[in-house]
C-alpha cells in the first residue's frame, strides 16, 4: 500500500460533493487518523461541467465511472450513483473483481444483491463497506457488526426515514393533514418531487432489510418484505393515538421468534410516547437494537444529508486505511443462510382499531360480538362525541392478538351496515425504554 | 496467528464471570464473527476458591495474573484486576512491552496513565482496547474513534454514572431525600457500600477524560478536571427545576471552546426534560456527540452490569481477533497534545440559582441590586409561598453570563443579612434535540 489511500469517486451528487469538502476541510485530521493521506485519484458523474460549488478541477475526471474499476492509481472505489442496478452495480462486481475495496451509500443495491456482492468481495480479499447507506449520521452498521458482535441479537426496531419521520411529526403537531405537510416538505428539500420512494417505505424497507441480515447473519431477503407507507396515516389516528400515550412512527422491525424463525416487516405502528423512539421527532433516525447480553441499545442521529452521509461515506475509508476488514454482513459469506420467515398472520400484538360507524344502537354490540367471535379482547376503548344518525368514530385497543384473528375479525366488521369505511388498523409496538 | 484466539482473564468479578460466561454460551456466534475461535488460555484472581456460580475447572489458573504478560500461549491479556495504578497497571505495561495485546474495563488506571500506555501500545505494534471502561453498553469508544472519525469533535456530553442516574430519577419521581435513596440504591447493588466513588463524580470523571481525550486528540487529563458530585442536590431544586421544565442530571461535558481551548467539567446540570438526555432515566447511561459534519449523535444503553461490560470486552477482544487495530486515541500517541484548558470562569451559561432568604420587604431589590452590578440578568424568577419573617425560597434562571461573574455575585449575596444559606447554583445546559 502506498503513503495514500487513493480513492476514485463515482457520483457526484450532494453525498459525493459532501465526500471531497471533507476531505479538503480535514486533510491533516483524517492523516492522523487514517494512518495515511486520503487522495482523490479520479471522480467522475454523468454531468461535467455542472457547477457544484465546489473546485474541482484538480481532480482527474473519466467520462465512464467504469473505468475507475480498472485503474491502478485507485485502491478504494466510492460508488455514489444510486440505483439497485445498472452502473453502480456494474461498477461495484467489477471493482471487487479487480480486488478494489468499494465503499457504498447504496441502500437499493445492497439490498437487492448485497449476498453476491458479499460474496465477491470475500473471494477477492476486500472490503465492502455501507455504513452511509443506513442512516448516515447514525455509526448503525459498526454497531451491529463490532460494537454488538458478542451477542445474539433478538431485534431490531428503527425508525429509518426522515420524511416519513417529519410529515408524521409535524401532522402531530400541527393537526395539518398529509399532503399539506407533504407538499411543504418538498418545499423545503426534506421529500423528493416523486416522494413515493420515501412515503412508501420502499427506502426505510431497503435499510431495514439490511440491518436484519446483519443482525441474524442471514442473506439480505427484499423480495418478500412486506412493506406499508404511510399516505394512509390522518390526523384523527394521529390525535386518538396520543389520548393513549402514544406516537404514531414508520417503524422497520426485525425480530428473533420462535423455533429458529424470523420477521422482519415495515409499517405505521403505535409507540409509547415517552420510550426513546417515541421522543425521536423531525427529520431524525434511531435504531434500537436488543442483543442478549448487552441489553438494549438506542443510536439516534441524522439520517440523510450531505455532512452525515459523507461522514459515513468517510469512516468506510478510514477502516480501509486503517487495514480493518470485517465480512460484509459481521460473518463468512458462506455462513449466511436463507431465512425462515414466520408467517406474518402468527405474529401476536395489540392493535389500535378504529371504525367509522353510524351512532345508532347496537353498533357497540355488533362489534364486540364479531371480535369475540375472533377470540380478541379489548383492552380500551373511546367514543368520542354523539351524533345519532351520523358517523362517529369507534376506536379500540386489543390486548395480545394474532394478526389472522385481526384480518379476519376486521372483514366480518367491514360487512355490518353500520360501518361506512374499511376499519384503520395499526399494530403497537411496546417497549420498556 | 493461530487458528485460536488465546486470552488470558486477570479478575474474576462481574465482568470476568461474564465474559467466561459469554464465550461458553457463544462459541460458535464468536467463531463465526471473529474468524477464529476465541480460546481461554488462563484465569486468574485473588481467591482460586471461591464458588463464582460458573464452572471454572478446565482452565488453566495462574495465582499471579503478572505472569500471564509472560506466557507465550496467550496473545491478549485481558486486565479485569481493577485499580489505577498496582497490578493492574504492572500486568498492562508487561503484557504491552511482551507485545501482547491488552483488553482493559479499567477507567481509572486509563484515565491516569493511559497516555503512557498509549505510546507502549503503539510501541510494540499491539492493541489497547477500553471500550468497557465507558458506560458498557454503547460502544461509544468505537463511535468516535471510528464512526465519527471524518469529524472535527465540537462538543461530548455524557450522562456517564448509571448509579448517579437512577438516585436522581428516583428522587425527582418519589420525591424522596438523597440519603434514603442511596440507602436503596445500595440494598438492590445499585451502589457500592462505600458509594463516594459513584456519588461524588470519580467514576464519571474518569470517564470523561477519556472521552475527552479521543474527542480532541489531547492526552488524558484527569489532575485538572474539575468534579463535582450529587450529595448536594435536593428535592427542593429537583422540583423547582421541574416548574422550569428541566430535569438535574449529573453531566460530564468536554467542550472545543474558542481559539483552540478546551473545557471539560463533571457538575449536575439542568437539562431540558424534552431533550434526548433529558429522557434517559433509571440506570441507562448515554453520550451525545457534536461533529462538524455529522451533526448531532446521541448513543444511549446500559453503564454497567456483567452482560453490557462483557459484552464491550469482547467486541474489542473480536476486534483484535480480525486483525483490527487503532490507535488507543484514535491517532498516533505521538500527535496527541497536552490539552489548553478554557479558564472554568470564563465559560458563559445560563444557571438556577436558589436562595434562602427572610420573607421581608426590600430582600428581592436587594439581590436584584447585585446581580445588576456584576452585570447578570435574570429570565425568569419564582417565589413560592408567603411567610412574612420566615425562610422562603427565591428562585432565579440568568440570562446567559460567565461563570466567575455569577461566582462573585454570590459570595456578595451570601453576606446580606437577609439570606439565610449558602445560594445553591447548577449551571444549564441547552440542547437542541
Amino acid at each position: 500500500m502506498s503513503h495514500a489511500l487513493r480513492i476514485g469517486i463515482a457520483g457526484l451528487g450532494t453525498v459525493g460533493t459532501g465526500l471531497i469538502q471533507i476531505i479538503q476541510d480535514h486533510g491533516a485530521l483524517l492523516k492522523g487518523r487514517a494512518g495515511q493521506s486520503i487522495e482523490i485519484s479520479a471522480i467522475s458523474a454523468r454531468s461535467k461541467n455542472k457547477d457544484r460549488g465546489i473546485d474541482l478541477s484538480s481532480y482527474h475526471w473519466v467520462d465512464d465511472a467504469i473505468e475507475m474499476a480498472d485503474n491502478s492509481d485507485i485502491d478504494v472505489v466510492v460508488e455514489l450513483i444510486g440505483g439497485s442496478d445498472g452502473p453502480a452495480l456494474a461498477l461495484t462486481k467489477r471493482a471487487l473483481q479487480n480486488k478494489k475495496h468499494v465503499v457504498t451509500a447504496n441502500k437499493a443495491m445492497m439490498a437487492h444483491h448485497g449476498y453476491e456482492l458479499a460474496q465477491l468481495a470475500e473471494e477477492n480479499g476486500v472490503s465492502l463497506n455501507y455504513e452511509a447507506s443506513i442512516a448516515g449520521g447514525i455509526p448503525i452498521v459498526k454497531a451491529i457488526r463490532e460494537g454488538f458482535a458478542a451477542n445474539s441479537i433478538k431485534g431490531v426496531y428503527g425508525i429509518l426515514n426522515g420524511t416519513c419521520n417529519y410529515i408524521l411529526t409535524e401532522m402531530r403537531e400541527t393537526g395539518r393533514p398529509f399532503d399539506d405537510v407533504l407538499k411543504e416538505a418538498q418545499e423545503k428539500g426534506y421529500a423528493e418531487a416523486d416522494p413515493s420512494f420515501d412515503v412508501d417505505g420502499v427506502d426505510a424497507a431497503h435499510k431495514l432489510c439490511l440491518l436484519s441480515a446483519l443482525a441474524f447473519g442471514r442473506k439480505p431477503d427484499f423480495d418478500t418484505l412486506e412493506i406499508t407507507g404511510i399516505r394512509h396515516i390522518n390526523t384523527t389516528d394521529i390525535g386518538f393515538a396520543s389520548e393513549f400515550g402514544y406516537k404514531i412512527k414508520l417503524l422497520g422491525i426485525a425480530k428473533r421468534e420462535e423455533n429458529n424463525m424470523y420477521s422482519q416487516r415495515l409499517e405505521p405502528c403505535l409507540v409509547p410516547e415517552n420510550c426513546v423512539l417515541g421522543s425521536v421527532e423531525g427529520v431524525f433516525n434511531a435504531v434500537d437494537v436488543e442483543g442478549d447480553y448487552v441489553g438494549s441499545g438506542h443510536l439516534i442521529g441524522r439520517g440523510a444529508g450531505a455532512g452525515p452521509t459523507a461522514s459515513a461515506v468517510l469512516s468506510d475509508i478510514i477502516d480501509i486505511a486503517r487495514g480493518y476488514s470485517c465480512p460484509t454482513f459481521g460473518c463468512p459469506a458462506g455462513d449466511l443462510t436463507d431465512p425462515s420467515w414466520i408467517d406474518a398472520g402468527e405474529l401476536e400484538k395489540r392493535f389500535y382499531i378504529r371504525c367509522d360507524v353510524v351512532d345508532q344502537p347496537g353498533v357497540l354490540a355488533d362489534v364486540s360480538k364479531i371480535l369475540q367471535n375472533h377470540d380478541i379482547s379489548i383492552e380500551a376503548f373511546l367514543q368520542r362525541g354523539r351524533d345519532p344518525g351520523q358517523s362517529v368514530p369507534l376506536v379500540m385497543i386489543t390486548h395480545e392478538t394474532r394478526q389472522k384473528n385481526i384480518t379476519q375479525a376486521l372483514g366480518d366488521i367491514e360487512k355490518l351496515n353500520s360501518v361506512l369505511e374499511k376499519p384503520c388498523i395499526i399494530p403497537i409496538e411496546d417497549f420498556q425504554s
